[in-house]
C-alpha cells in the first residue's frame, strides 16, 4: 500500500511554518504498515497542487493532503480538488450544523466565509472536524483514496486518528511494519556504526538498521517488514538484544523514551524526588521534567537563579564564592545543587550554570562553558561541559546532557 | 530563478525526524529572491532520489539536497549523485586534511568510514564543513546547480550561509522578494480576515497577503515581488500601515518578533525587571524569557513551585489559602506573583497555576483551567483561562498567553 503526503501552503515553502504534520502522518502510516513514498510540499497554487496530485496518484494508492482548507482567500485546496476531480459542490448539512453549533457555543456570530465551509465537492465525503470549522474531505476514485485535511495540527491529528485511519484499516489488508528504537547519548554516529559493523553484516533482508543523529544523541531504528508477525517480532528482538549488548553503557532509552521520560520512570519507580537550580537553562530542565502527566509524583520544583543576586539570595551561594570563582564554576553549581535539594526536601537535585553565548565568554571560560552538579543525599557529581553550538543549542544541549548525567548517576547509585 | 529542495532519509518519511532544514532553506531562499517551487522528501532509496532529481531539474534551475551524506551504510546520496551524473570519484585532499585535523584535535582515532568522506564525485566541487566530517557537494551542469548538504542542521546551515548562498548571489541576478510580517495574538483567523476584507480587495497584483495561524496566534505575511526596490518597499509600507490601523489592539509584534522578544525589548527599553512563579508550566515561561542574548538585563529569575508544599515554603502561599481555594485559584496565583516579585526585587512578576491534563480535572475545574496573575508595583492583574488542548498544548498556550497578557498590562501601565 503506497502512500504519499502533499502539504500545501506558501508558508511551508517560505519556511515560516515547519511542517510537523507530515512527520506525524508519516509516523502513523508506518505504524499502520503503509509505505510512505514521498512527502511533497507545494505552494498555494492551483496548478502546482494539481501537478503533484496527478504525479503521486500515478505511483501511490493513497494521498494525504494537509493545508489550504481554511476560510481565507489563500486557501485553495477545496476548489482545486473539485477542479481536479471535475465535480461540482454540494452543501453538507451535517457540517453546516456542526459549524453553526460551534459558533453558537462560543457566542460568536458566524461569517459567510464560515458558512462556506459546509460547501464540499459533490463526489467527496465530509470528515467532521470537532476541533475547528473546516471539514476534511475523503475522495475515492478507481480504488484510490485522496484525503484532504486542515493544516492546523491538532485538528488534523484528531480527525486522522478518529476517522481516517480507522476507515483505512477497515478498507485495506496491510502488511506489517515493525520498528524498534534504541537511544544512545553522548557518543557519535560513526563510533556506534563501528561498534555495530559485524551486527549490520548479519542483518537479514527484511530487517533494516538506520542511524538518526540528534542534538547530543543518536537514535537507532530497526525496521522489519513482512506478513508474518511472530517471525518479524523474533528477528527484531534478537537483533535489538545484540545491539543492546554491544552498546550497553551508551544506551539511554528505548522506543518512545526521551531523556525526560526515562528520568520520570526511574524516579517514580524508585520513589525518589528531584529538584532543580538553573541558571543558563532558565527553567528549560524543569520544563522538560513536567512534560509527562504525573510529574508531581517525583518533581518538586526548583529555582531559576538567572541573576547572581538570586544565586545568593535564594540559593545561599555566598558572595565570596561567586566573586572568587565566578558564577560559572564548580563551586557555585555545588552550592546551588545542595541548596535546591535541601530547600525542596528532595532526594536529588540538578544545578547548571554556564555561558550560553553569543556574548559573555572569556579566554578562560569561552562561550559554551557549562558547569553542572548533581546532588544526591551525600555524594555530589560535577562535570564541566564545553559545548560547540549557538545559544539555543547550548541551552538545549545542557538540559539534555544534565538529564542524561542524572540518569547515569542515579542508576549507578542504585546498582551499588 | 526557480529552486527546489530534496530531503533524503527514511527517518523523515517515517516521521522520526521533523524536517526543519527545509524550512530554514526555504526562508533563506525567499530572502534571496529565489522562488521555491517544491520541497520533496524521499527515502534512503537510490531510485527515488534519482527520480526526484530528474523531475525537479526539469522544472528548476537549482536543487538543494540535504541528508544521506553521513559515514554510515544507509547514507546513499553521494553514490546516487555520482551515478546520476555518470561520474567517477576523486580524493579531495583539502577535505581529507580537514577530517584528519578534526579527529586529531578531538584526540579520537579516525575510522575508514571517515576517511571515505574525502572521496567525492569527479565533477563536483567540495564545500568544506568546519562543523562536521561530511563535506557538501556543488554540481554545475548545463547552467543548473545541484547542491548536496549533510542533514545535521547546524552543519548544513553554517555551510549554506558561509559558502553556498554567497556563491549563488555572485553567480545569478535575482529578483527581489520582500516580506513583512504582522503578528496577532488572542483572536481567530476568520475574524482578522473579516476585518481586512476591504484592504485585501485593494491589494495590487505584486502584493500578496497570507494568514499563518499558530498556537494562540495568527501571523500575517505581506509579500511583494518584483525588480523595483523602492516601489515595492513603498507598497509594503503602505499596506502594512493600513493593516496595523485596522488590527491595532490585536497586534503583538512584527517581523522576527516572538512574544518573548517583544517582552525582552519592552522591558530592557524601559529599564524594568521581571520574575516568574510557575506551577503548571514548570519553568517554560522563564525558559522563553532567556532565549535571547542579554536576558539578564531584565529577567532576574523565578520559582518553579510544582509541588504545593513549595508554593507554601518558597512563595509563602498560606496552607489555609491552598486548602480553601485550591492550588488552581485566583488567590493562590496572586500570592505567588506577589512573593516572586518581592523575593526577587523585580518590578513585575508572572504567576501561573493550572490543570494541564490529561488528569486532575474536576467538574468545577476541568482540564485546561489555568489562573494567571501579573503583579506590578501596586496593581495585580488576574485572568482565568479555559484551554482546549492536550497537556503539551495547554502548557505552551499558557506560557504564550501569559506573556501576551504581560505585554498588554505593562504597555497599558506605561501609556497611563
Amino acid at each position: 500500500m503506497r502512500v504519499a503526503i502533499i502539504t500545501i501552503g506558501d508558508e511551508i515553502l517560505y519556511g515560516q511554518t515547519i511542517d510537523t504534520n507530515s512527520a506525524w502522518i508519516g509516523e502513523q502510516c508506518s505504524l499502520l504498515g503503509l509505505e510512505m513514498v514521498e512527502i511533497a510540499s507545494v505552494g498555494d497554487d492551483t496548478n502546482a497542487i494539481q501537478i503533484a496530485l496527478k504525479r503521486l496518484l500515478e505511483r501511490c494508492d493513497m494521498i494525504f493532503i494537509t493545508g489550504g482548507l481554511g476560510p481565507t482567500n489563500d486557501d485553495l485546496t477545496k476548489l482545486t480538488l473539485a477542479k481536479y476531480f471535475k465535480t461540482g459542490f454540494k452543501t453538507d448539512y451535517q457540517v453546516l450544523s456542526d459549524v453553526e453549533e460551534r459558533f453558537r457555543n462560543r457566542g460568536i456570530s458566524m461569517l459567510d466565509s464560515n458558512r462556506m465551509q459546509a460547501e464540499i465537492p459533490e463526489i467527496a465525503e465530509a470528515i467532521r472536524n470537532p476541533k475547528g470549522t473546516a471539514p476534511g474531505l475523503w475522495f475515492e476514485l478507481n480504488g484510490k483514496v485522496v484525503v484532504s485535511m486542515p493544516g492546523v495540527p491538532y485538528e488534523m491529528k484528531f480527525m486522522m486518528a478518529n476517522e481516517v485511519f480507522p476507515r483505512i484499516k477497515q478498507k485495506f489488508k496491510l502488511p506489517l511494519i515493525m520498528h524498534k528504537y534504541l537511544h544512545t547519548a553522548g557518543v557519535g554516529e560513526s563510533v556506534i556504526a563501528e561498534k555495530l559493523k559485524e551486527i549490520e553484516k548479519e542483518l537479514p533482508d527484511d530487517l533494516k538498521l538506520a542511524y538518526l543523529p540528534g542534538l547530543g544523541t543518536v537514535k537507532l531504528r530497526l525496521t522489519a517488514r513482512g506478513f508474518e508477525k511472530v517471525g518479524l517480532e523474533q528477528k527484531i528482538k534478537l537483533f535489538s538484544m545484540k545491539i543492546k549488548d554491544k552498546l550497553h553503557k551508551h544506551l539511554s532509552g528505548e522506543d518512545d523514551d526521551t531523556i525526560d521520560s526515562v528520568i520520570h520512570r526511574l524516579f517514580v519507580g524508585k520513589n525518589l524526588t528531584l529538584s532543580t537550580a538553573e541558571s543558563c537553562t532558565g527553567g528549560l530542565i524543569s520544563s522538560y521534567l513536567i512534560r509527562l502527566p504525573g510529574a508531581s509524583a517525583f518533581f518538586k520544583g526548583g529555582f531559576v537563579a538567572y541573576d547572581n543576586f538570586l544565586k545568593n539570595k535564594l540559593l545561599s551561594v555566598s558572595e565570596e564564592v561567586l566573586e572568587h570563582f565566578g558564577a560559572v564554576s564548580e563551586e557555585v553549581v555545588c552550592e546551588m545543587a545542595k541548596s535546591a535539594r535541601d530547600l525542596t526536601n528532595s532526594d536529588y537535585s540538578i544545578a547548571v550554570s554556564g555561558i550560553a553565548g553569543p556574548d559573555g565568554g572569556t579566554t578562560e571560560k569561552p562561550v559554551g562553558t557549562v558547569w553542572l552538579a548533581i546532588a544526591g543525599s551525600e555524594e555530589i557529581f560535577t562535570k564541566k561541559l564545553n559545548l560547540p553550538g549557538d545559544r539555543r543549542q547550548n541551552i538545549r544541549l545542557t538540559a539534555i546532557i544534565a538529564l542524561n548525567e542524572l540518569r547515569k548517576f542515579v542508576t549507578a547509585q542504585l546498582d551499588k
